[in-house]
């Protein structure tokens, strides 16, 4: 028998009881062990809960339990979530987790941890919820070159995206609906700034690298200035818009980024709607392949937490390799980054293209009816390049890149 | 150094060896282990090939040399390959293959002498060629029930129906340009009677049962009969046909079945188009999931032999667990699977309606211009139900299950 004490019993450690209890018989099969939760540690009182006896207040009960073998963080945030993972895994507990915040700020130490212990640091729930990703990047890819990585990281902006795009929403009224059905906070910034998927694709690049990226490092720029026109352009452009977490890596350089892209149909992540995430992986000999599924979610989400407790207990006294180093990953400046771009200009394209092209060089041209302005759409350049003509020609009412 | 014999010098085979040398760098940093090729085995000279000196024509020399350690069986078909890899297996050598049919047809006994001998049998390539879904389904989703399955696991029956989809061909037409371009063999019985699909969904869904399926029971039905007029009433109704691979698991009952679907645009698995692979997946606890790529072609299907490679270099002597028992998993009769169904009928909806409509229930009628024929969507009934009513009612032109 394997005890399990779930430190945080909101959303996903309540699913991750959930499913231990739910699936408890095939878990068993699989693993050939009784698994079962001994502790679970939150602030809060559940009076009623079915697993009210199993409640504690302080950590310590559960790093002093020589009985605890597996220790699941679902607390969230960093503080004090890197404290209690740490002694857990220099207590010899292995410990899974579903917090990208934890990960990306202090994996190199915790994977270090682990390694020198014998025993495990997990976290297949930190990106894509209930999407198989981080085990497949590094097992199935194990001989890739991994040259691309995008995802749809955030279920939230996802969210807001689609009913811009599909209902005409603006940015505001689509946030209100997702803070209405409970997908998004009532402090929405980690999600709408980008910050969220920051972190995400910093842990996707770091494990592909095998190094240590900063997710500080990382070019973010999240939805907010978004609005309902660029979708009106989008739409007539057979495009639409969505925020990646993207790495491109190649020639010995890595380029990191979040910020909204408008991707065209044929592209893989065209089709992702609403709480969905999908990442992209494009490797230099398996070609692009992408998994697809719900990203966040009490259940999901959990469903990836109970495979990395059952990974864990078929590896109670050995390290599965996985992670990074503690070699730091240089990244490239965004100003070599290439994008096209689409960008709003005030006034007539009647009047105002010839400049446009004179600066940015040839474009394609959208306009809508009865509005004050156009578009265009650039020819790839490098941002360093972008910037300094659009700073030069003024007038710019959006740009985003494509 | 982990010396490998390939057996099979043919698209696989050959890709197989490019990967371990394009990426053996990677390779070795990921495994630790410097992973060279030996032996290859075929029946042919390869004159003037880089890797002539490796080529032998007799199975015994890989067999009888200890320095073996890991044998790629990319010969395709069952004889000799069953023979080949079962010999390897019981020689210690592990195994690691490309080859559905040899998986379907011999998985059972071959996994557990692996077992026996306490080293492994993989096989990633064989479904969903570059695709990670195997060790995705047994790992990642480790603790889940998994309710349904659904691919699109070929690759050249999905590029023919994508030509009729788009450019209105015919099927002849579709599979001659198939043809030309290399997806489909002189002889293309395997891939368009629905064979090679039956043999995927059959190693799935064993997977996923963790009992053996016997292929043989699997009802499968081709895309032969698939006509551009039904892609006509398709168009006109947002849907498309696509070959499926699919099992039902609930409620104690299994159901596998391999046939044309009609889809609508809502499905996951609409817009997989040309010769990429999908497969979804969902669970009790995680949902939807997908996976997408490229599903045939020599390198992706190289690299995850090559990853398998990885995985059995690093478990030289210790069986990972993997695959299923001997037990047998007991299918559903077909008779007893629910489905809606497209069906055109001969005639005209003003005169025939009403009668259709006693047979098979309240339909959505759907109405080509100037066809001396009209098509219907049914409600959901059972097989046995639908082709009692068919069979009583006459002038069926076509039917496909939706």
């Amino acid at each position: 028998m394997i005890q399990v004490a779930v430190m945080g019993y909101g959303t996903i450690g309540s699913g991750v009881v959930e499913v231990l209890e739910t699936n408890r018989e095939i878990i068993k099969r699989k693993t050939g062990q009784d698994i079962s939760v001994k502790y679970i540690l939150d602030l809060r009182e559940f009076p009623g809960d079915p697993h009210e006896d199993l409640i504690v207040h302080d950590f310590s009960t559960i790093e002093k339990d020589p009985d605890v073998g597996i220790v699941v963080e679902a607390m969230g945030g960093v503080n004090p979530a890197y404290a209690f993972a740490k002694a857990c895994l220099l207590a010899g507990k292995q410990v899974v987790t579903s917090n990208k915040a934890l990960v990306a700020a202090h994996g190199t130490e915790l994977l270090q941890i682990a390694r020198d212990k014998n025993i495990n640091f997990f976290f297949e729930a930190s990106v894509g919820g209930g999407i198989p990703i981080i085990r497949p990047m590094v097992q199935c890819l194990a001989g890739e070159q991994i040259l691309e990585i995008s995802g749809i990281l955030n279920g939230t902006t996802n969210f807001i995206l689609s009913k811009m795009d599909r209902e005409g929403q603006t940015f505001e009224e689509a946030l209100k609906k997702a803070q209405e059905l409970g997908y998004a906070e009532r402090n929405p910034e980690a999600d709408v700034e980008g910050y969220d998927t920051c972190r995400k694709i910093t842990i996707l690049t770091s494990l592909a690298l095998e190094k240590e990226v900063n997710y500080e490092e990382v070019y973010t720029e999240g939805i907010t200035k978004i609005t309902d026109t660029d979708f009106k352009y989008a739409a007539k452009m057979g495009t639409s818009i969505k925020l990646f977490g993207s790495s491109r890596m190649a020639d010995g350089k890595t380029s990191v980024f979040v910020c909204p892209m408008m991707i065209d149909r044929d592209h893989p992540l065209y089709g992702v709607s609403d709480v969905f995430n999908a990442v992209m992986v494009r490797g230099n000999m398996v070609g692009t392949l992408m998994f697809y599924g719900s990203g966040a979610g009490k259940l999901p989400t959990a469903s990836a937490v109970v495979a990395d407790i059952m990974e864990a207990a078929c590896h109670m006294t050995d390290n599965v390799p996985l992670g990074w180093s503690s070699e730091k990953q240089q990244l490239s400046d965004v100003k070599e980054m290439r994008f096209r771009y689409f960008i709003r200009f005030a006034g007539s394209a009647a009047e105002k293209l010839a400049d446009v092209e004179a600066a940015f060089g040839k474009t394609e041209i959208i306009e809508l009816p009865g509005m004050d302005e156009f578009a265009v759409l650039t020819g790839e350049m490098t941002e360093l390049k972008y910037h300094k003509v659009a700073a030069a020609f003024g007038d710019i009412r959006q740009m985003i890149r494509a």
